[in-house]
């Protein structure tokens, strides 16, 4: 599809973190792009492909207020009736937990045209970095992805899920991690299930830690890398990666690490 | 990251169906591959991208055996050990009910180096395609992945869900899907639940169809378009889809859509 020449906005996802995981219709619409709005986390790499594009940062930033929804709502139609092809960059996916849905609306109430161009979300994508596939054969044919930013988005959710059956991604549920993994033993999960935290994925920051879901509940922040997101991945399917890593050859399969 | 001179692996997600909708990481592993073994659905422009490689189709073909898992393992194994760039180029994402942890489990197992590069997973980039978050502010905060290909996948995970908490995404159900509706709806989910069949995504025979769960129940195939593949989203998030293409303004958002 070609870009139309009267104003209108992409609804574009950045992916996790590493800026050749965009997809390639990302690229061209940021290539294209007037404007762009973009949020924390995003890769410069990926800002840089705007060569021509004014670029506001409206993410939150530690310490400071983040700007508020209605305000980029209002940022983004009154560029796209200037007739400006506007990039609203969002790491991961928009509509996946992203409030991607909640923009397009807006859009579209203001009359304002608009396309959304998924990413790979992180909740997918920070797994498959870590050599974790969310589902395998034998092991789990379904996941569950679910919010850890507040506990109300969580806490029935997780108690209400089958033990043990569908594998549970959680992102922004890295400060929650010791309380979900309690809950999770509390609700009949098994104490050795294989559980990992992935920071940062996609980035050169990134890194794993990998253990029980009981030893999860006993990990503490001391162990997070300062200012990295997390995500938390909990299922038998963790124990995949370690069937990957262990280094059976005297080599290291480095390229997928 | 730069690709090595030895022979390698790389397990890339194709995504949806749109060629502009792979990584920009996936479009240059094309680039530089000197094999590509490729399934059904993946479109024709990213194998072209391949100029210099050999391509060999090894997926379903309507009336005709698949290659076994056995004999494609083989096949990548063989070509990285001659030093070859092997592409396996997977629909969706190759660790999303797509057998790459079994494809990684071989290479690895066979002392060859390989990468996993993500894809965009139909189950989360066909509902976005459609204008349907699968996640949205006061609707839903978490979605869950099933498979719908085999009755035992999704029977015992889905009659365990809480009935109309998560928003539920079946991938190979589209055979399946009277008797997942009929499921559901004996596990107390609301007949008036708004669900979605998303024919085809990412490809110009996109097609979808959007009513209650009680009428997903009664959809027979006479409805779906030959061939085509199809993803069923179910859960109050389809709403915001009505919403989104709900013309209040005299004009189609057409990129939308």
């Amino acid at each position: 599809m070609t870009a139309p020449s009267a104003g209108f906005v992409s609804l574009v996802g950045a992916g996790p973190g590493d800026p050749e995981l965009i997809t390639v219709r990302g690229m061209r619409r940021l290539e294209a792009a007037d404007l762009v709005l973009y949020d924390a986390l995003v890769h410069p790499d990926l800002l840089a492909l705007a060569h021509k594009a004014h670029r506001f940062f409206v993410g939150k930033r530690a310490g400071r207020r983040a700007i508020r929804q209605e305000t980029i709502n209002r940022l983004l139609i009154r560029a796209a009736r200037r007739g400006k092809h506007v990039v609203r960059l969002k790491c991961g996916d928009p509509f996946v937990l992203g409030r991607g849905g909640e923009e397009a609306l807006a859009l579209h109430e203001a009359g304002v045209a608009f396309e959304v161009v998924p990413g790979l979300s992180t909740a997918l994508a920070a797994p498959a970095l870590a050599n974790i596939p969310v589902t395998h054969r034998g092991i789990s044919s379904s996941v569950a992805v679910v919010s850890g930013h507040a506990r109300e988005a969580w806490d029935g959710t997780l108690a209400a899920l089958p033990p043990n059956v569908l594998t549970v991604v959680v992102l922004m549920g890295l400060r929650a991690r010791q309380a979900i993994a309690s809950h999770l033993l509390r609700h009949g999960w098994r104490p050795d299930t294989p559980a990992a935290v992935l920071w940062a994925a996609g980035t050169p920051a990134a890194r794993t830690w990998a253990g029980s879901l009981t030893e999860l509940a006993q990990l503490d922040d001391a162990a997070d890398p300062e200012d990295a997101p997390g995500t938390l991945c909990i299922g038998d399917v963790v124990s995949v990666r370690h069937a990957l890593e262990r280094d059976d050859h005297g080599f290291a399969t480095a390229l997928a690490r």
